[in-house]
Formats: C-alpha cells, structure tokens, sequence
C-alpha cells in the first residue's frame, strides 16, 4: 500500500510535468523510517578498504524492500555542530519499521556484516520515523 | 538540470507502472546531498517544546531548493550501535553541495534558527554527498 503511494506520486508529478512548484516534489506524503548508518574505518587511511565497504555497500543494496538507498561520505562543510569525522554513510528508506526488521535479517544484510565488519571500528545508527 | 532528471525519473516510474520491480525505485541514478540533523531539546519532556519545533520545522520545509523533506523522531529499535537519545531529526535532501549552501543563508533557515535556537541544547549535523 505504501508502495502503491508512492508510484501514485510519481504519476502526479509526472502527469503535472512542468506546472510543478518545488515544493510538491520536495514533501512526499508517504511516511518512512530513514536508517542512517555512519561507519569510522579500522584503517582510514586505506583506500582498499574503503573501495571494499563500498564495492560490499552496493551489493547490499539489492535487499528488495530498500526504497531508497545512498552511499556517501562526508562533504566539504566543516562547521561546530557538524560530525565529519567518518569515512562512509549509508542512508536507507523504508516504508516502515516493519520493512526495517525484515532488512535486518535478511541474508544479504548478515553476509555483509559478517565479510565486512573487520573493516571498521565504530559504527553509530540513528533511526527515525517520519512524524 | 539535476531537478528535470528527478521529474524524468518520476515519469518513468509512472509510466512503467506495475512492471516496476522495488530496485527501480530504490535505486536512483540522481546523486544527492543529504544534511541530516539531530535536535537535542533543552526540555526534553516538553510537549510544547517539541510541538514547537516540529511546527517551525515544517515551515521550514518551504525553502524552494529543497528536494526532499523528513522530520522524524526515533525509532523503537534499539541495539548498541543506535543513538536513540536525540527527540527531533531533519533530513534534507539537495541537488549538490551549493544548494545546500544556498538553504544556510536562506532567510527561512537563519529565521528558523535565531526564533528557534533556545529549544535544543545539542544539535549534531552529517552532510554527506553521494559517491
């Protein structure tokens, strides 16, 4: 149901084409939980390492009830409250907690905790639910 | 540019229709800038405090070059690697690191801080661009 949501959507924007403000892409109606994950390397000065997480990131990436799916690393802005002291981020979309534990468990999500988590040496998540 | 590819993406999407699998959607070939910030509040237990943030934020939510807009409060999963102790998250999606920059100096945004600042005793921001 929640899928069907968000392909409507689309359809309204699509359909809407260039009518559309900002504002209607920017503040979908469907709720979802954002599991964000920000890895601190064992070694951050390896790039080897840093190519394998991400190489095993994107592996991970095709669990099928992932709606969106982001790997990144930290940009250039440095400010007081910002944390850029990490190597890689991982920002997943689900439709909902439900969907998140279903990931949790799945497999592909333990082969890669498994294969990779010598690599790093601090991990913090923070998981949130759309109000 | 970035804006029409996301619009094309979302026509695609519509027009496909029930021949999507979940990895079409889930995956996007638009690269992002995700600003993601976690709200301590002052008076943690304050109802007010925090209908008044999550007010403010959603005003916010009006700076035009906002791609995609998330208040979010925590999860219930808890595990030793989750930070579960902050009352209000913001995740912000934008084109690239000069949007995001555009949205600091917005008068929505410097608006939203100096009328809302007093609420939060902590605030821990990740900037990350996709790779």
């Amino acid at each position: 149901m929640e899928r069907r949501q968000f392909i409507q959507k689309g359809a309204t924007v699509a359909l809407a084409g260039g009518l559309l403000t900002n504002q209607a892409i920017a503040m979908p109606t469907t709720k979802v939980f954002i599991h964000h994950v920000y890895f601190w390397l064992a070694n951050p000065e390896s790039e080897a390492d840093l190519n394998q997480l991400i190489a095993a990131l994107k592996k991970l990436s095709e669990v099928p009830n992932i709606q969106q799916f982001h790997i990144g690393v930290p940009a250039d802005t440095r400010r007081e409250v910002i944390e850029s002291s990490y190597q890689v981020s991982l920002c997943l979309f689900f439709a909902d907690s439900e969907e998140e534990a279903i990931y949790q468990i799945h497999p592909l999500h333990l082969k890669f905790v498994e294969e990779n988590k010598h690599l790093w040496k601090k991990v913090v998540v923070y998981d949130s639910v759309d109000i």
